[in-house]
């Protein structure tokens, strides 16, 4: 069998049709999008197609999307460009969090800007809806909430329009890292009182070192990258052209095939599900797993005490599986992983998180259950 | 004949061999670089030598070069984070800065974070050292320089190594936005005393959305986009794989050829100068024209007053000429040139900027001639 790629929540690989749309504007159509000239007002054509193709797609205006190298620097921007603009002295999130929002508030914290709150979460990364209403009603002040939509390690699901819903309630702002659900779901963010939201265009089958944010019209934010006009003032710096190009194909295509996308991920997950508890005795979930409250690419596992548990990623590797301990994120920080810490995830029980893509099969399944069967005994 | 591109400054085509270096890790390898199976340890890999290649050819330890999304990023990484790390009160740059330097200064300087200093700058836009000493002797406090190495409008080089000094007499921070130089001439960044210079693959013949910064070691600053522990903990975010393969080929093909470049692109230049002077009265140009002063690939012209004169560009565009009236960054913004208005440029005078590449030719040129003489009459 072929490597087996479960990584999918780390990054994926570029869809041959995503790549196809891109090529033209590294091989041909090269203008800097701001150039006033025909070379220019081509690029600026493909860029501002991109846009509205991706404004479509999350029901907003394209004047609310605004292009970035990626899902963390649009993090980054949201939070501390609101933090400032709209002298935000306090902020709620929860200890699960990407980095890119947990760094980003902690150091923001160190400084003094804010003063950074924690909402509970319980033993499957729920998020306490009680208690974050507690923590709102804490402070006259304006808030910012930043509660990711589906946790990228244990794909637990966060109740978005109800936590919008709230935010509303005490006039908060609220921001949410999208990153893993983004092309995952279908987002009508008419419906949704959400000021933020993000996307990183490879975690769905796009290129690396592109995505956005949306900002809502009501939440208007400064740049946090200053420098020319681009992105109508919003976004220094010369446009990522192929990224755009490629970021908008890939979010269309996962658009149109979202339902049949989703059942036949869903399906692997769940037969991965039935198989671990078949045939390994003591298996457990990190996470919350109820379908309906849980990322259907994200599954991870926990094994029983076992002293081959350390290498068994390793292991997998060895035998042609990439699956991972975490976030790829922190993989260089060799400080294990802050969500299962957070939700309090035994730590002598071996964790595994597999995560999935449309290009996986039943049969790479199957392979890796029986690899995992050699592997632990 | 074919289109003519003389926009260089603004962006350039992607050299083929870049676009082949780039190509398998669109298609094939695509893990994340920060994963520690074997996917990710293939692009892990091929990240380091990418960022190996920058440093050799740039004369620094390879843990100096660190990724970003491009030149105004990095501009933005060593002014803001320099100024909050070493409790920057006062910093001095030009008024001919790009907006990536001069837009970010001056917000820092608005919100209080900094006294900005204006050093002086003569008809041509070269820097008054002395003016510079001046400012520097000001203040006994710890001071930024941030002033450009070749001026992206007018091409006015600064003499880098003699600014580095005197700033390093003031024990000064020294930022060069070097994003028209790299790739140009050749930098031996042990023999100039700068903390920080920065890279953008687009201006020679890479792709668009990467770049790099060097930070001298003894210069070390903390991240602007946090998150993951990417780049060495100094920028959050999955890593834009096929631009850093892109970014380094294309500085190592430059590093390779650039006395060929140089005389071929110098030549152009100084042929076009001379049919501008032969064939129109009252030529001038913008900038400092000498070859040892001004940077080759650009030529800052300014015709008579002309009543075709402002729709000169556009003229040129309908005839298949790429040129500009200034950065394309700014074009946006409709507010002309600060850069001619910084150097008091009269603003009658219809100014075009030509700028060039290995790409270009001779005829290219008297093309251009011929059609500027149709156009001025």
């Amino acid at each position: 069998m072929n490597k087996i790629y479960f990584d999918n929540a780390a990054t994926t690989p570029i869809d041959t049709a995503v790549l196809q749309a891109m090529i033209p504007y590294m091989e041909n159509h090269y203008g800097n999008p701001s150039s006033i000239h025909s070379f220019g007002r081509t690029t600026r054509s493909a860029i501002e197609e991109a846009r509205k193709s991706i404004a479509t797609c999350l029901n907003v205006s394209p004047g609310e999307i605004f292009f970035t190298s990626g899902g963390t620097e649009a993090d980054n921007m949201a939070i501390r460009c609101s933090v400032h603009d709209f002298k935000i002295k306090h902020a709620i999130t929860s200890r699960i969090e990407h980095h890119a929002v947990l760094h980003t508030l902690e150091e923001l914290d160190k400084r003094g800007n804010i003063q950074l709150h924690f909402v509970k979460i319980d033993e499957q990364g729920n998020v306490d809806l009680t208690h974050l209403e507690e923590l709102l009603k804490f402070t006259n002040e304006r808030t910012l909430v930043s509660l990711m939509h589906a946790n990228n390690e244990i794909g637990t699901l966060l109740p978005l329009k109800q936590v919008g819903d709230i935010c509303a309630k005490y006039n908060a702002l609220f921001h949410s890292d999208t990153v893993q659900t983004m092309a995952h779901y279908a987002f009508d963010l008419q419906a949704i009182n959400v000021h933020f939201v993000v996307g990183a265009a490879h975690k769905f089958h796009g290129p690396k070192g592109v995505g956005f944010i949306y900002i809502k019209n009501d939440a208007r934010i400064t740049p946090y990258i200053t420098g020319g006009s681009q992105e109508r003032n919003m976004r220094g710096g010369t446009e990522n052209l192929y990224g755009i190009v490629g970021i908008a194909k890939a979010l269309s295509i996962a658009n149109a095939h979202l339902t049949e996308h989703q059942q036949h991920i869903q399906a692997l997950k769940q037969h991965f599900i039935k198989e671990l508890q078949s045939n390994f005795t003591d298996v457990q979930f990190n996470g919350n797993t109820n379908p309906h409250q849980s990322l259907y690419t994200v599954l991870n596992v926990s094994f029983a005490p076992n002293p081959n548990g350390e290498m068994l990623l390793f292991s997998l590797d060895i035998a042609g599986i990439a699956a991972s301990g975490g976030s790829a994120c922190t993989s260089g920080s060799n400080q294990g992983s802050h969500v299962l810490r957070g939700i309090g995830a035994a730590a002598d029980r071996p964790s595994v998180r597999f995560s999935f893509s449309k290009m996986n099969t039943i049969e790479e399944v199957d392979y890796t259950i029986a690899k995992l069967k050699e592997v632990l005994g």
